[in-house]
């Protein structure tokens, strides 16, 4: 009964296939619909239209690429009127210590300059893997915990709006039956 | 029926100021129930109890004080267990340009570290004077609209835990009877 | 005998403002030659002449600008190969508490990323004014403590430069005959 | 002839160890003095002391350690008194994606706040593994790749010290014989 937008611009390919993995994740909740757009694709109507949003975009020189940000900077009539919808970001950097959870960070400010509510995951997806700040990946998703840090992501996007906008309470994450803290 | 925690530290008493008026704008949607205390006062209990929260320090070298930082990073068995709570910042500078929106940011990072959701406010308390990811200060709070972005923020955090919490989606500041930008 | 550059795109006009009084901050110091130029007229040859800059930019979205943003994704085999270089940030916001720190940083994240070594300045220009991370202003730059904070930067700047590449140690600003921290 | 610290924290010793690596990196460049401290051996002389710094802290809350923050907040003169020295950053997190970067760009706005320039390393250590905020870990450094990003910031440091204080420019990373690129 709530509306997921995942909304990304991809330069190779590998933050489109995030995006993919992200709505497949928002999906896993099944009172949310779910929409997956390009920049090319989406307007201001996408935006109006969603509940939640995750945002993906290459990591380039440390923050969310030129072509994102421009879309933000280009939609009229938007701002002051999609205050409170929640946010979240994932992106792809060239390499580990290469700038993704800064460019996430970026996307975060951008989020709430709108005034949106932006949020990252406690869980762990795998050992010595996680997505505190947004979905973050060297590179192309290949490996399963690279897959499922971006479905998990997109799993919480949804949890919240579940929660929040059609007060599905028992569908809060500190009710989850998956493990969010596995050792291995 | 929602609560508020405004949860602050303070060297020399001007972040104690702002948490003050932090508090009383919160308290202007009657349904919440609003607590305010310092770190020494406060424990895992009130983080417990709050629905949402601000947090207030002063800018220490463009960044949350250590004293706060410590308050977080000695609680125990709170970690995954507070995640999607609404939170927000607010910090006292030395002067204009001297890091209080990164010391802001810096508290957000905190609190997305445990699952919180963080906000800013794209309102404008008055001209030029406006709170968008926390409200900042340099020294004291004594220009009106200075006390009003303390307020200002206060009351958002408190809106949108009665429009998330409590469902008084009438309290979305989309449908806000005051100014949000005032050119003057 | 060394080379500044004040690199600057600005949308309004303020930030256009802003970067001629760093230039002209930045021609306290004899020994240097400084260059000013907006992204429109500014290639990758600027780039590699210069020893230090100063990249301005209108906080759009609490961030750097997607045009100046563009400016350097687009750049052909620079980076790699101006690492070393020293830089810093100026910025015009809508209002204080606007996100002109944040994009300071953001600045300083892109050219950290081009391997350059980013400064603020500890320096107060007024009572309650400076500049830590980048020059930092509302609007348009008036009163006398935004003009010198603009100022500040740019001397400081050329300062390091004079000290680091020409070895001229006694412009260390730790010898400047000018007030660091005025108390009103 | 000039003088290089690493000054850590380490909770758990992951973070001693990229110290260790980190300070032998800067040893690569045999015209400088090496000292490592943790920040229960150092103070404010061997701030003053050195040329160059690299400040290692474990990620805790996605932010640079409550601990070492309070180090360079409880020291006494030290401040407008070490403007210019040049500064870089290392951690370890518990997971990738879980903050070492944000936690290095605390240090390094840290850093900047005492006048210092900062620095990120442009060049990649192995395939898809980079240092270009700090050098990032998750846990304890052992392979190979994670322990060059240590040495390879720390002999960054070394080569702008040896650059820009003995103006040894034939050491700038531009003329290294080393890879900066490796594509495996």
């Amino acid at each position: 009964m709530a509306n997921i937008l995942v909304l990304y611009y991809s330069k190779g390919g590998n933050t489109a296939k995030m995006a993919k993995y992200v709505a497949e994740g928002a999906a896993e909740i099944a009172t949310n619909t779910i929409r997956i757009k390009s920049i090319d694709e989406a307007n201001a109507d996408d935006l109006f239209w969603c509940h939640g949003i995750a945002v993906g975009s290459p990591t380039q020189l440390g923050l969310v690429a030129g072509e994102m940000k421009q879309f933000w900077e280009k939609l009229d009539d938007v701002w002051m009127h999609i205050d409170g919808k929640i946010g979240c970001a994932f992106t792809s950097q060239g390499g580990w210590g290469g700038g993704a959870e800064i460019a996430c960070q970026s996307i975060n400010t951008l989020l709430m300059n709108f005034g949106m509510l932006v949020f990252g995951v406690t869980d762990y997806v795998a050992h010595q893997f996680t997505t505190h700040y947004g979905a973050t990946q060297a590179g192309e998703p290949r490996m399963q915990k690279e897959i499922d840090s971006c479905k998990r992501i997109g799993r919480r996007l949804s949890e919240w709006v579940a929660v929040y906008v059609d007060g599905l309470t028992d569908l809060h994450p500190n009710n989850a039956k998956y493990s969010r803290h596995p050792t291995k």
